[in-house]
């Protein structure tokens, strides 16, 4: 790989005490390709300063706000300056660094669901289309070996047209009411205020609803949706399960929950071809299993010789050596890096070697969220998933 | 366990090349409590005769029609006369043997789903509640160790208050329209003269659904179908996919498919409660994977002393020697011969130590494929559950 | 298959309370070749005939002794007669039966080991092979389809010279001293008197042995042992670990052990050519593991079209219905009825289809016990593993 | 965490196309706490400069040998020198730049195994012993945080007495003789001027050795080992098996392979106490399963809540989110940090929260490979295997 100056970084959000900061920042710091060289860590101009002095900034370059810290570091000799902006707080505060931060010219990754409504979601897409940044979601399950393996055995035609789609996404963290003892994590992702109108459905729903036509190609056409809270009292739902349609008329199963007691992160697909099919399960990432009408099943595994170009330039390991959650997240982190350094702004997600989800995905994403959230509140009746077209 | 003179047993189908009829007579023979007396194994007279022959019936124990059997077993001496008979034609020939047999007084074992159609379904459930004879119906994959054990976890509150239960059931050996080559089981099972109104849903989903009710104590209270015949031509659906609700407001994904390339025999149970979890499948039968909220995972295995009585019973080996679908099977078999033995008509399956499936579950059975054929076809309403109450 | 009468089979052993005779008697009865007939169930009179009446067999049917079964079945017409003698009890109690039933011309079936001492192994040696019955020994796990597949696909050289093969039997249950406290599966399995020289070595390490052997097709040449009684006070072995060199110079691992807490029955082998290798468990034996230096690792499945005749001729059902060890046990069973009918007393099981293990196998069960022993007594010494010869 | 200022490292060795030397400095940059800041990446002056300008280092801070680069950091201004040698070249270029950098007075990180012979063992043993640096060995295997569950749970109690301990590595990488067409790691691991006296046993051995003794806290006593070289003409051993005999009275077997083909990285224990066992596999390194005598097998996971504090501070994520062989490495690198900046030199491995292999580990490394290699040659006597002592 050529050799790149380290791409320069501001963080917005991701104080102590934060579980995706701190995955965002292991994830751009794995392959030496980006410095983390200022932030604005918390609303809490007290908090921002004590994260970033853990994390080696100099106090010149931890900042009160985000306001202050792209309008600073505009100021600031180019050679010094931040170049990418990493947004990494809570759904209702995408909308406003990502805004800025594209309009004021600096690479953009921003933490998924794009943002809190349909209404920003459209500004920000008008935004970015007409901008010449790098836009990049962290749609990061998309980022392992073994999801492009995927993806590229579908778009090659290994097993055949695609007749059925079932992605789980269960987690059993929200079983208990626990935002009432005030745990972080499920004070803002169970608040309509902070997270829209949707709770599973757009916390990891999303990652699915991505998950399922990021492998096929596909889109979902329809859906018909069930949508609860579980949990006495939640205010947002915490139970999804979805009958989709996609466009080519294949069928498919999509469920997001966060009350299966016992699960863990458990994000799983499969694909029905009609000459094969695919598995794959997010909890043992590196292996891809590959069902076949008229031969033994396959194993196929990150970091094997046999693996497409796509699967082997997301791997840095021998197969064996497992690797995970992180070294998925840094894939889109350095494919970012990559598309800085080489001056383009399209992730190519169909054809690029070096892909990576943006601002087409995040709509996707938005879009999604509120069909569900509809469908689920008319009697469960099928709609059509194209809001705008 | 005490001492039975062995079940004299007679069957209805099962001929040479006949899948299930080999898998009742091995289910039959497993414990050496019942032993196969006669039979009408063909509608073509030649073939039954020769199949009797194969099985080492002697020839004037062998008969040309299912008539032709119990009119002349009903003949001979009490000591020597078929006692059970056991039905495991195609959907379409239930009705008429299992009708006559229990008018005869002959108790009765009928292969799944119970009948053709909702009419036959209530005639048989009126002249069989009204009968002293035993009946089951063999939904063979509830006579696993491990889903007795999962249905009394749940019964004694191990896991808490039901709130989710997703029910798959996957196979793939529909996927090419192999049908129309003559495969003797694709052909009927794919055939509405002989299947009834559905293909899929029928065959495999009549098995989930009656898994799920098992397990779980709960009544499927109405659902919303999405039924495909995905498979160009197809006279019934190959592929369904339904979310349910539960007389406990629990919510439910369901569904059955049999153009799942690559899939063999794959069902699937995961119960979700407000303290831990279940998971069940399967082709991996003897384990039972009970997740919790606050302690490790759990395996509990067949044959284990941790089990509850009613596991234990359904086991014939010490942990570590995998028992299968034949002994699955065979304990229905076992305990029906328990129950003739023992007087009892009524398997009692919520509190039963040696329970079976009945025809409250064949009754269940055909209104659940009522149910999900006819929400399929209204563009996928919610649809309630209760045809006659 | 063609039509056979029933084979009729008398027991030794396996009273109430035993749990191989049930077993053996499962596996019996399972394909509807063979029928019980008589039996000498105990070495308490009363005991045997409890029972036998238990399993329906008329009291003139059941025996005080084996020798009075033998003798008295000699004197019955031949269409009434036991033709197959079935010998269940423990290790000391083999030669008797076993002598006795082949000079009286009965075919035989004994569980493994073959007998006591290497005395009374070369004793029956002659006895059988100059005998024109069928004879065979219970190393049931060689019954399983996938160790049928696994012996083939190394015959055929789909993963070349074999170079290492490492054999695994793990259990758990002689953990704690369980024999004082009068287990009766413990006491006489630790008793010198009743097993022989060897306790884990012998009840389930020639288990591991056979199974190597069967599948790799080759013999062992020399062994290093190290062999331990390591519950303290206990008069055999409960654990035994050992290097060993093959005739064609591939290197091994076997082991075999008993106080390995929590493992259940824990039988697994992995054979390793220069082209691949195979890898099978026990406790899931429905699928066989091939792993390939240049392509995906492969799973094979019982009952899957994919497979080689041996292989699916030993199994009743389609993949992804499970079948365990009493299927496997069965198949040996069937298998003798087969050789019984068609006149044939050899096994062929290098080459037949329908092969079983004979003496030859019992042999080198024996041999194998006597230089395990042998070797870890002289400080672990390599030896000769060819004791005759 | 208290907030640290990165630690400076310089790297000997890790050129581009080097495998280790990468995840050496993923490791090193994972969690923010280490930076590189100089090197001496090749023998061959050209290849050093241009691998330190891929990775962003200025020109005067890439040095063309290590001589060069201790001699030249020691000069420079304390802020600004390198503090931490990491050292990951061939084996027999360890003894040079580590016993340089000790007598320096830098920190060192080296790969394992610690050298080339037992002279250079013992001299860097003193040396090391008489110092105030850091030194780690990256027995990264030690740095899974399921590793260091299974050690306390050992350490505690749980399982009871350690009885027998079965650790296996097997890969398959070296089944043919690749070393002959030139390729890297094949060539210098196969090479006794490059490697020492072992091959697998030094490569792998000494990691599965390393793990029996960090998770049992036993030492191996004494054993007896079968060291072959199966592919022809190969110069170092491919295939070692071994019996092993612990402190304790434990019965251990151990063996490491590179010519299991099909096999990836298959690193795996199993731990048997009198009250229950363990089972770890690094290919899938986030589940330790605990198997008990009268309960349920356990599956712990990396992240759950109910971990020792010991695993749950060297893991990063949530239950669900895999980590892997990078992050497992990165502990080692994270701990060396800590112990740098807090002032401590002692790893601490038995009691330590933040602990990491030293030179103790180092040495029992070496004297393994002696008494393994020694015991092969000697016909496979035992050995006891206290060398100095």
């Amino acid at each position: 790989m050529p050799t790149y100056k380290k791409v320069r970084m501001g963080m917005v959000g991701g104080g102590i005490g934060s579980f995706i900061g701190a995955v965002h920042r292991m994830a751009a710091a794995l392959d030496g390709k980006i410095e983390l060289v200022c932030g604005a860590f918390s609303s809490d101009p007290e908090k921002s300063l004590e994260s970033g002095r853990s994390l080696g900034l100099d106090d010149d370059r931890i900042y009160a706000t985000y306001e202050e810290m792209i309008t600073k570091e505009q100021l600031l000799p180019e050679e010094k300056r931040m170049e990418l902006l990493s947004v990494v707080t809570p759904n209702h505060v995408h909308f406003g660094p990502v805004k800025m931060g594209v309009q004021a010219d600096f690479h953009v990754i921003c933490d998924k669901p794009l943002c809190f409504d349909l209404q920003q979601t459209y500004e920000l897409q008008a935004l970015i289309e007409n901008s010449d940044i790098v836009f990049a979601l962290t749609h990061n399950y998309t980022g392992y070996p073994m999801v492009k393996q995927a993806k590229h055995m579908v778009a090659s035609g290994k097993i055949g047209t695609i007749r059925k789609v079932v992605t789980e996404y269960a987690q059993g963290w929200l079983t208990h009411p626990i935002e009432k003892d005030g745990q972080k994590q499920a004070s803002w992702r169970t608040d309509p205020n902070k997270s829209g109108i949707a709770g599973a459905i757009g916390d990891i729903g999303t990652h699915a609803e991505n998950l399922s036509q990021y492998i096929t190609g596909l889109e979902i056409h329809s859906m018909c949706a069930d949508i609860s809270a579980l949990v006495e009292g939640r205010a947002l739902d915490d139970d999804g399960n979805i009958l989709l349609r996609y466009n080519n008329g294949a069928r498919g199963i999509l469920y997001a929950s966060q009350i299966s007691a016992g699960e863990e992160n458990n994000l799983k697909i499969r694909v029905y071809g009609d000459k094969g099919s695919l598995e794959w399960s997010q909890m043992e990432p590196n292996t891809l299993i590959v069902k076949w009408m008229d031969q033994p099943t396959q194993y196929y595994r990150t970091g094997s010789h046999d693996l497409c170009q796509h699967a082997l330039v997301h791997s840095r390991l021998p197969s064996g050596h497992p690797e995970g959650y992180i070294e998925a997240f840094a894939n889109i982190y350095r494919n970012v890096a990559i598309a800085i350094r080489e001056g383009g702004k399209n992730n190519e997600v169909e054809t690029g070697l070096y892909d990576f989800p943006g601002i087409k995905e995040g709509v996707k994403g938005m879009e999604f969220i509120y069909h569900a959230i509809q469908s689920g509140k008319q009697d469960n009746k099928w709609m059509s998933c194209f809001t705008k077209s």
